[in-house]
């Protein structure tokens, strides 16, 4: 493989500079039954502030596994680790005393911690009324207030405390952040972490690191790769990373330092010369951004009739806080006499051309429009899968359809994949619809 | 901190018997553009297989960092290593020139596998309608078809080949699985990496390891880690791990060799015993496949009336293949105006005890299962924040009601957390008054 661009510019974004290393615990994570959501949270984090993470290492509740992840990141010679996890009372949380013995510390009680967490647990047990064992929860407390002898220990958000463990005196390597698993937690700790003497000692060579996103839609990935390769000698000084995502939307990543500034400017530039017609986001706002953003500015509303998607559609659209300013609701039309009776639509339109028709779509759309006295009507037909399908129509055909004051605009797509691709792809690209109704392709460009 | 039962017996589960590392790659993964479904998912094939995974690598686009990953599992001795990832045709797709170079392998191209993805990205875009540029295309095949010498090529899914590649001749050192990063083509690829000869024989000392898995609701961590530490005897040979999840669930996941079954029975005879009111499912199914199966069962519709979790709800109720047998459709009544509209909900009621409030949680579920003619109604209704609460409804606050024929069961739940956590706590929650309302407790017992 030949590399025809520059993408790792020496000095500015592996040699020098703060580095960190990412430890993920719980054997829940590492087999998938939890979802991790802290190491990339961390990665992001410390990317801002200019550490770079090469690595998240995610691994199981066994002591032995973590101590090895932990002195292979201090191997790669990062200037901090951070691990999420395992701080909880039952006794696979092990977290503190790995990380204790791995610093050279043995774990003593904290008998402040110990009574501060009592009264924690006693406040949250009497708001769930759930019965609480006294001597359970006094073991649980107990455990919970163990830390390694000379550690910073960072209040409780939940139940369990953070530890910032530096080595002991007479030893090198970085210093350990240790954080709850629950992300809530997580995050609200992670500033009393970053406020630690040892932690700021630490990071003090980090570099200012740039990160900007620009997002195509339409465009293959090898189209990009093609104008990668032409602009070659424009892009001296960017890490540029791309990813399709979201069922055809291009993602590009680019970081650089403070100097490449002018080359970034310069590739933004050649982006919206080459794709002018696929760029639909040139500072990295989603199309979710987007069509909050028009529906408020234009004090549209808007409301959604959903069969394959059933609900996901409304889902979306409501998660940016204050959607309530644009949103009315939606009817999720899952059966045939669900269509007729909350939509309008026509029985003989269900029968002569089958619920996933274009026809279908549109009357949805229109019907939700009618029915919640919106300013813009969605409606989403298709065969999900596994089943359903048929040669007519087959698994993975989708009709939308999104209807404004006097203008509509339809889409028929085939997409690959199964049940819960097919829906989520088809959220993803009514979403693109609305974002084309509302207009957004004239106002992209500054 | 003194560990009082047996989570590692040793020889089962860490000492003897295949291993395997993950590496998963790609910037948008580590950071959390893109959730990583890959890592679990080869972990628990593997787990399946009697394979053990211990950790899992994500790591950026950089040739060095991923050389490093791979050098780190093969110092653990793992068996064989898998990576998925970075097939693609940018310039930033690299892990087959860097596996292949830590294989001992250089890049050759593949004129045959060369021609099979030219046919792919042909007949991929035609379907699409999207314009190629042919020169871009052949580029980007030709990248593509760049394997290291001796490797075994694996069929493309989608248009990227699959590998495995092993050390050189006279060199020691694990085989390493090469997959693509999309997990639809990762997860299909999976049966013929698993096929070939050196991965075989990399896997031959597997031992069988069972999991299983029971779930609670309503128990605290603190009280089932009392129950641990009390039967501990019983334990022996047990691996287990326990998760708080999904706003409240507490998931006990056990991992097991043969000789521990008649250890894994009695620890479910004691949970059963100790935790019979809030162990509702003893043999791992979610509660979502509870209801499911119940609603099937007993041959009833159901239908939603949906505000702060505005879809979420009828979503999750259609995930599962078939819900269209049991899931008539739902309301997602976001505005007061749709809860009147839609729902029928009393215009008083919602001036005079607020949106937020038991009252009309029910009359949401009435009016939803009226509308619908469905055999069972839900309601749900809060204040997900961040705005929009007050003294006496504070965001968290969310009312829920479950109607069914002469029965309903209500809650009104105060969650922690930002408004994405509110509102799948509060589906979560609303699952489990649904199986609750169905019945499901009285035939949990066998």
């Amino acid at each position: 493989m030949r590399r025809s661009w520059s993408r790792r510019p020496p000095g500015i974004l592996a040699g020098v500079g703060a580095r960190a290393g990412i430890v993920v615990t719980g054997t829940e994570v590492l087999t998938g039954r939890v979802t991790d959501r802290n190491g990339p949270w961390l990665a992001e984090q410390l990317r801002i502030m200019g550490v770079d993470v090469a690595q998240i290492v995610v691994v199981g509740d066994r002591p032995a596994d973590l101590q090895t992840s932990l002195a292979f990141l201090a191997d790669t010679g990062v200037d901090l680790i951070v691990t999420s996890g395992g701080l909880g009372p039952t006794a696979d949380d092990l977290t503190a005393e790995v990380v204790g013995a791995f610093q050279g510390r043995s774990l003593v009680l904290d008998a402040e911690l110990e009574a501060q967490i009592a009264a924690i647990v006693s406040r949250l047990s009497a708001g769930r009324g759930w019965r609480m064992d006294p001597v359970a929860t006094s073991a649980a407390t107990g455990k919970q207030a163990l830390v390694p002898a000379g550690a910073t220990v960072l209040a409780p958000v939940g139940t369990a405390p953070g530890l910032v463990v530096a080595v002991t005196d007479g030893r090198t390597g970085p210093p350990v952040i240790v954080l709850p698993g629950p992300p809530r937690e997580l995050q609200q700790m992670w500033p009393a972490a970053l406020a630690d003497q040892a932690v700021q000692a630490a990071l003090a060579d980090r570099e200012e690191l740039r990160q900007q996103t620009m997002r195509l839609w339409g465009t293959p990935e090898s189209e990009l790769a093609a104008t990668l390769r032409q602009h070659e000698a424009a892009l001296s000084g960017l890490e540029i990373t791309t990813c399709l995502r979201d069922g055809g939307e291009l993602e590009i990543v680019t970081r650089y330092g403070a100097a490449a500034q002018p080359a970034y400017d310069a590739f933004v530039a050649v982006i919206r010369d080459v794709h002018a017609d696929t760029l639909f986001s040139a500072d990295g706002r989603t199309v979710d951004e987007q069509v909050a953003d028009l529906l408020t500015a234009q004090g549209l509303t808007i409301a959604t009739a959903e069969s394959c998607t059933s609900g996901l559609l409304a889902a979306r659209l409501t998660e940016p806080p204050g959607a309530s300013r644009y949103v009315l609701g939606g009817l999720v039309a899952y059966s045939n006499a669900a269509k007729q009776q909350l939509l309008g639509v026509p029985a003989g339109l269900i029968d002569e051309l089958g619920a996933v028709s274009a026809e279908v779509a549109e009357a949805m759309a229109t019907g939700a429009r009618a029915r919640l006295g919106a300013d813009v009507g969605v409606g989403t037909t298709g065969v999900a899968g596994p089943g359903g399908g048929s040669i007519d129509k087959p698994v993975g055909l989708v009709y939308l359809c999104v209807v404004g004051d006097g203008t509509a605009i339809a889409r028929r797509i085939s997409l690959p994949g199964a049940r819960a691709d097919v829906r989520a792809r088809s959220v993803a690209v009514t979403m693109h619809l609305i974002r084309e109704l509302l207009g957004a392709d004239a106002r992209l460009s500054p």
